[in-house]
């Protein structure tokens, strides 16, 4: 009963799937271009990524850092945006197969992004936490909140400590920032909102496999970063392996066990292949290989960019380019190009990465951040830090909400946004009869 | 396993069901009283439910009308929250069951609040949507955008104007409010996000069964209100009662028949009794009679105020007070100043209601408010909701967000909180097994 209704044009139809930071570029970039753009999510939003962590640690509601689609692009006559699940691609036919239908193509980008990697081992992955949806950040922060009030219910001090441990497994930047939230909870929000509870009990854990934290960046801000957590009391642990976990104690490679309920994995992303795709393009992290004009082997009008495409045409970086906006931006900005110089008769562009520079934030006044061959550290990388989040953080709206956030928090080390939102059985089970699609309402409670 | 841990003391113990309206006042009003105040309540946070609307219809994000129970009182040092669900009391015994746990209590304070009012209509009940918590509102945004969303897929006339269709039932201040933010959906939010949709398919109904809206108010007012709506597009109907409603199609008292998969509704409210309350201390809609000192019927030690108390000592409100948060808030600070007065011996006083007015916004520059005898409407009457509203919002950062959000509707006809928070299924799996006490974690799906 249900069809994506795009009007058909005599203009070549894109399709982007994904509204990424890779897939919006993109679809700007072609907004003058005489195409007509098709946009795909499964959800009606862009989502900031980057500070998803904050989402989760109380700091930030989650409507602030993302912003509805359509809204981006409402002023782009060419641009359509449907709401839909992709199901696979019949590359021959020229065919995306989708929950709302089949959708034809001349041209195809998947934007697709990546999702959580537990590297196969499927015990950690059936009880660690992972965080790469809005909806997600969300379940954590009612999770977190929910066992700081259950640990006062408790006695006995190991289920006490059994509660309040978190451990981040995964020393990148959002293992990082995760890790100083944490510690900043403890430090400013427990001891004033539970001044019953003994804090002393409560553990952060920051667990890396390998020999440095923010592998991206230089030894120096390394150590910077590792100080800058242990001086806010984080346990911060490298060359350490995750063995195992049960969702009460993990064990190290060591054999040491933590007791936690809490286990938060950012050890690794992968790509979200699509059915239809050939194995012989994809690597085993998931990731679809492309060539420099970000192609997939095989095609000429199925393009990959961002977290989903494995291009290693840079000496730089021989495994792929990382999995980070950046890459994603200028893949999609490079390809509409492409799109555009094809169109024209030109020839196409080979994408090359400009790395504008990385940075982290550990906690009030204390950030790392590289850029321009500038290495910097504590109040001034803090400051520039944030800079960056509000001026890439999209619509005003949303930047003048993180600001007040930001700043009431900073005035008043408190954060507003600690509420645990649950129930409601009764209206969801009535608002699913009336669903027509497969996917579905949720923020439902079962 | 779980227990109450609240530490026994030798000063009485005041326990107070509910962190809405009355029970915040109520728990202030003891602040520096010789008694150790214990709050419970199912959700952490107090939800400023005058704003309800506004969530609903994605002008306001949710945390910004919610207020963490921990934050207001963080400074009050008598004072003890906890997150629970109460299952029955023993009034003979002074003990309160909970799902954490028995709690004994000195003074016991009901302050429950009210839930939906279907009147027994089964049917309605079954399909109608309600939007008296947080959740409720967060999905009815999610399901109307999906609407939306939907009807861009479907090219039968009937299908769509049955998506596009918003049934508000009750012309109370919440039906009214809703109506208008329907109507201004519409007129600014579709035209943009969906150009391709035929708007004029939709169609926003407010349903009243008695002869006027705002029943509350002055006639001219009312008729203010009317024809506010009208001018918006709201199809306003009067002496009109909904017989039935299948969650497809409406059948009214006159036999006439309106298409919509969504019908609102506001039309009343009811008490939720807590099991051992005497069955002679209830009145049929779950209200609890209270006596002028709001002692429950057959009790000197367990009181009610609010939405949850059947009190009638003016003339001026035969059948009780309005279940407003202004009748709460005073019954809850005479309340409190009462249990003050008994510590010393004193003697109670009655209480007394002092309407401080009522008002009800119909849309962009339009509202009707009257208060200390003066009837306004139009431009100032909105300007006059929006302070009264920022001014009673708990705690500066929500005044803030609430404000940039206004700021920038108004200044945008933009609506920033567009977005359907939805999926997760993966993390809510793993975060419900650690969860020990019997309510749980929400914000999934499945």
């Amino acid at each position: 009963m249900l069809q994506p209704n795009i009007p058909e044009t005599s203009q070549p139809r894109v399709v982007i799937v994904g509204g990424g930071f890779g897939g919006i570029m993109l679809a700007k970039t072609l907004r003058k271009a005489p195409v007509q753009v098709v946009l795909l999510d499964r959800n009606n939003y862009h989502l900031f990524q980057p500070l998803l962590y904050q989402v989760a640690t109380a700091g930030l509601e989650p409507d602030s850092i993302a912003f509805p689609l359509r809204g981006i692009f409402k002023r782009q006559k060419n641009f359509h945006f449907r709401m839909a699940e992709v199901l696979s691609v019949n590359t021959a036919g020229n065919i995306l197969d989708t929950n709302i239908g089949p959708i034809r193509y001349d041209h195809l980008i998947l934007a697709t992004g990546s999702n959580t990697n537990f590297f196969g081992n499927k015990q950690i992955e059936q009880h660690a936490i992972g965080m790469k949806s809005l909806i997600e950040a969300v379940q954590i922060r009612n999770y977190v909140l929910k066992q700081f009030e259950e640990s006062l219910l408790m006695t006995d001090e190991t289920a006490i400590r059994q509660k309040l441990n978190f451990v981040m497994v995964g020393g990148g930047p959002t293992g990082v920032e995760l890790a100083g939230a944490f510690a900043e909870l403890r430090e400013y929000i427990l001891p004033k909102d539970y001044p019953e509870l003994p804090v002393h009990l409560m553990e952060v854990y920051l667990i890396e496999a390998g020999p440095k934290v923010l592998a991206a960046m230089s030894e120096q801000s390394s150590e910077k970063t590792v100080r800058g957590l242990r001086k806010l009391g984080v346990k911060v642990l490298i060359n350490t392996a995750v063995k195992d976990y049960d969702g009460q104690v993990l064990t190290l490679g060591n054999g040491e066990q933590i007791r936690s309920q809490s286990l938060l994995w950012s050890a690794g992303v992968k790509g979200v292949p699509i059915a239809g795709i050939a194995q012989d393009a994809l690597i085993p992290n998931g990731r679809i290989l492309v060539n420099e004009f970000n192609q997939v082997k095989g095609h000429t009008n199925v393009y990959a960019i961002g977290d989903a495409a494995q291009l290693a045409n840079d000496e730089r970086y021989p495994k792929g380019y990382p999995m980070v906006a950046q890459v994603a931006t200028q893949q999609g900005k490079n390809l509409g190009n492409n799109i555009r110089r094809q169109l024209k008769g030109e020839t196409m562009t080979a994408f090359k990465y400009k790395d504008l520079g990385s940075m982290a934030t550990i906690g009030r006044h204390r950030a790392v951040a590289e850029f321009l061959g500038l290495k910097l550290g504590g109040y001034f990388a803090w400051i520039v830090w944030m800079v960056v989040h509000l001026l890439n953080l999209m619509g005003f709206r949303n930047k003048m909400v993180v600001f007040i956030n930001w700043a009431y928090r900073y005035l008043t080390f408190d954060r507003g946004t600690r509420i645990i939102i649950k129930r409601g059985a009764a209206n969801i089970v009535k608002l699913r009869q009336t669903i027509d699609s497969p996917s579905d309402v949720a923020l439902n409670q079962s």
